[in-house]
């Protein structure tokens, strides 16, 4: 269970220019007049008033800083190597990052390659895609502040980008990567728009569920010979749990209230955003799994489709095709977990009562085979609340691309050693299986 | 929210070796020869199967080691004064606890003092018995394995000592005496004697329910200027309460069950050394408040009495006068949360509803005024359960004894300042508070 240091409260992204200085003020004199500070947004955040606070802070503190505001959205190879060409050119110490997922895991990037000057792009991307060299020096410091309540990335040490020239989507994962501080400010996700808040919320959801029921730690062979090679994600396990099941309540309690009031709710936003980093600790350290597999091929073939093809998410930027992340995520869930639940009926059982609320007494009558269907209709019922398009059709999928979808989750092994009943030793069974999930999510 | 690293599951502690191996390569060529492990542990442990696994997981590494097996039970001035001067002396480098709260705080000690060569014992500790400097040096890493359930030392940055000469138990709170790491092996509980683990499941109970119900983070009052001026203690918070409240309930749980079956119950025994670490984490980030604070004065007073006075705790070392830290803390512990119960009703109801179990539904016709009454009666309920003496008379204290404790409880100010409604800032007030709470605590 590697650690995560958070500081959360309003008006906690104040204290961001002391951090630096307490952190600089600790380094041997000769370094300290050569410490600068990157700062990675995106130009959305970059308007938001989240800078102003972020700006003063540094200048308060008569910080050397400089911004990098282009963090594309969905990042790509291509807008990591722009921002790892400016931190590489700038002389960066010290890093911030402020905005979603996108902002921070773009951060990551450009902390790894400036600590790791000689390296391209491929040389820690999971293999097989990319060569996954284990990172062995200690990065550069790295404050992470979210301005969604989503991807929790402010506490792990995944990095994911999109290859769209591979039309494959897939990441970095080292503890090393972990930020250093999170700053969770509930001023900060005030003005997210309710459409770009659902589906970071819908992430936090899946974090959750397929962290609570990934393949147990003590479950995941072979078990490395040495503790520091273990993965980033070690598979579920009794403290991750605690994180993962909180999140999974608080979720299922709150999102909904998002959906009707997504700026106003102001316990219903504190509680997203505890659920975005708590979600994070817990999927950090046990991992996700088949919803995630899938939702980077689901994510990636919609930009490379004809124009008249391509799926446009409500309320995200008019001209940018994009299934958002956690929509990514949710299309496959409900069958996914129908096909998981024999794995652990009572893990699954128990996600079923956190959905079921009131209703959680009617499964006393449900026998443990019937508890998959049972799960995968409350999870429906939950998206539908949230209004999430009903199946991978109404973002433009057909038949025809079933095989593709399954060949573009298949290499996503990071993930997918974490499902349980998968067949990861035979692959044509494996097919099979995953082929069976996206059939069944075509629409419902 | 600061972190703590921790791995668990059976056989864990046999990797100690390669985690110190791991460390050693990622120093500078010329301080790997160097490298030296204090191992601190106390003269009961040190018979037991877990230092055999650890002595051969170092000898497999081919690491050079040095044991030292004085680490007092409820440590003194005196036993830290000898562990720090062993360690100085021995020129160690890295620093590896095995034991209870005893030898991990006393570890934590050696590694302050042998980073702090010119310091006396009283710089660090808490103002205002000692000068309460803060730790502003990087210590050295620390490895903490704990054989009790209790304590949940492997996960804080807290020691605590007892100070005879004074009649005064206190302590040393910093996040930089956090251990690098926590090894929570089940395997390393499994000889541990009822009355030690009923004792020390008492002490994670209350570091539970005082972190619960400690003053709220956003209440605590002045806010330092400068974030690294916080006390390590922050106050009760949303992310301290998931592990607070998981680690209440599964001590609520399983702890009776301990006392049915200390050693042989193995499902209670897991349950109970992740509940430690967990209500470690929740009140290593919050505090603790009013019992333990009562604890230091009625352990340590105990200790000065005549002989034919002192109390001894059943199948602890017979010669010692020892009423056990656990049990210490549970004396006042009812008096304290009925006269706490008023700073947070809803808080104190969730608590009473997890004593109550399947009668919960009676505190539905409970008004928030008799709340403090129900709580207090639900919990010596419970310590019925576990045998705990029904208050301060039974382990020799009486009514001429209550000013004196009072007295020992006020300098306390550490736990203190996180305890609600206490009047801090009126002493008379504040006395006859405490006073109250003493004499509500005398028998039941």
């Amino acid at each position: 269970m590697a650690a995560s240091n958070l500081r959360f409260g309003a008006h906690a992204t104040r204290e961001v220019g002391q951090d630096f200085s307490n952190m600089i003020s600790q380094l041997p004199a000769a370094e300290r007049s050569g410490a600068k500070i990157g700062v990675f947004t995106d130009p959305n955040v970059a308007k938001l008033p989240v800078m102003e606070v972020v700006e003063e802070s540094l200048v308060r503190e008569g910080l050397n800083w400089v911004v990098w505001d282009k963090c594309a959205v969905e990042p790509t190879d291509k807008s990591w190597q722009a921002a790892i060409d400016f931190a590489r050119s700038s002389n960066i110490t010290h890093f911030l990052a402020v905005g979603g997922g996108s902002s921070m895991d773009t951060a990551k990037a450009a902390n790894l390659f400036t600590n790791y000057p000689e390296a391209d792009l491929y040389e820690f991307i999971n293999a097989p895609i990319g060569r996954g060299r284990p990172i062995e020096r200690k990065l550069s410091p790295l404050i992470a502040i979210p301005t969604t309540a989503g991807t929790g990335s402010e506490t792990t040490g995944t990095a994911i980008l999109d290859i769209p020239s591979k039309s494959f989507k897939t990441g970095i994962a080292s503890r090393a990567l972990k930020p250093t501080l999170g700053i969770v400010d509930l001023n900060n996700t005030a003005t997210c728009p309710r459409e770009v808040a659902i589906a970071a919320g819908l992430d936090v959801l899946f974090h959750s569920l397929e962290s609570w029921t990934a393949v147990p730690f003590n479950e995941r062979t072979p078990r490395p010979a040495n503790p520091i090679n273990r993965p980033a994600y070690q598979g579920s396990n009794p403290i991750s749990d605690i994180f993962s099941k909180w999140a999974l309540e608080t979720t299922i309690k709150y999102l909904p209230r998002i959906s009707k009031d997504a700026q106003g709710d102001t316990e219903a936003r504190a509680q997203m955003l505890l659920a975005a980093s708590t979600a994070g600790i817990g999927f950090g350290n046990a991992g996700v799994h088949i919803p995630h597999a899938f939702s980077y091929p689901i994510s990636s073939l919609n930009k490379g489709r004809p124009k008249e093809r391509q799926y446009h998410h409500p309320s995200y930027a008019p001209d940018v095709p994009l299934i958002p992340h956690g929509v990514a995520v949710s299309l496959t869930a409900p069958a996914v977990f129908n096909f998981t639940a024999p794995s652990s009926p009572q893990r699954h059982r128990e996600a079923a009562a956190i959905f079921m609320g009131d209703r959680a007494g009617e499964l006393a009558r449900v026998r443990d085979e019937d508890l998959g269907r049972v799960l995968q209709e409350e999870i429906r019922r939950f998206l539908d609340i949230l209004g999430v398009p009903r199946g991978l059709s109404e973002v433009g999928y057909k038949n025809e691309d079933i095989a593709t979808l399954v060949e573009g989750c298949m290499p996503q092994r990071r993930v997918l050693d974490l499902a349980p009943i998968l067949a990861k030793d035979d692959k044509a069974q494996e097919r099979e299986q995953l082929t069976h999930i996206v059939e069944g999510s075509m629409s419902w």
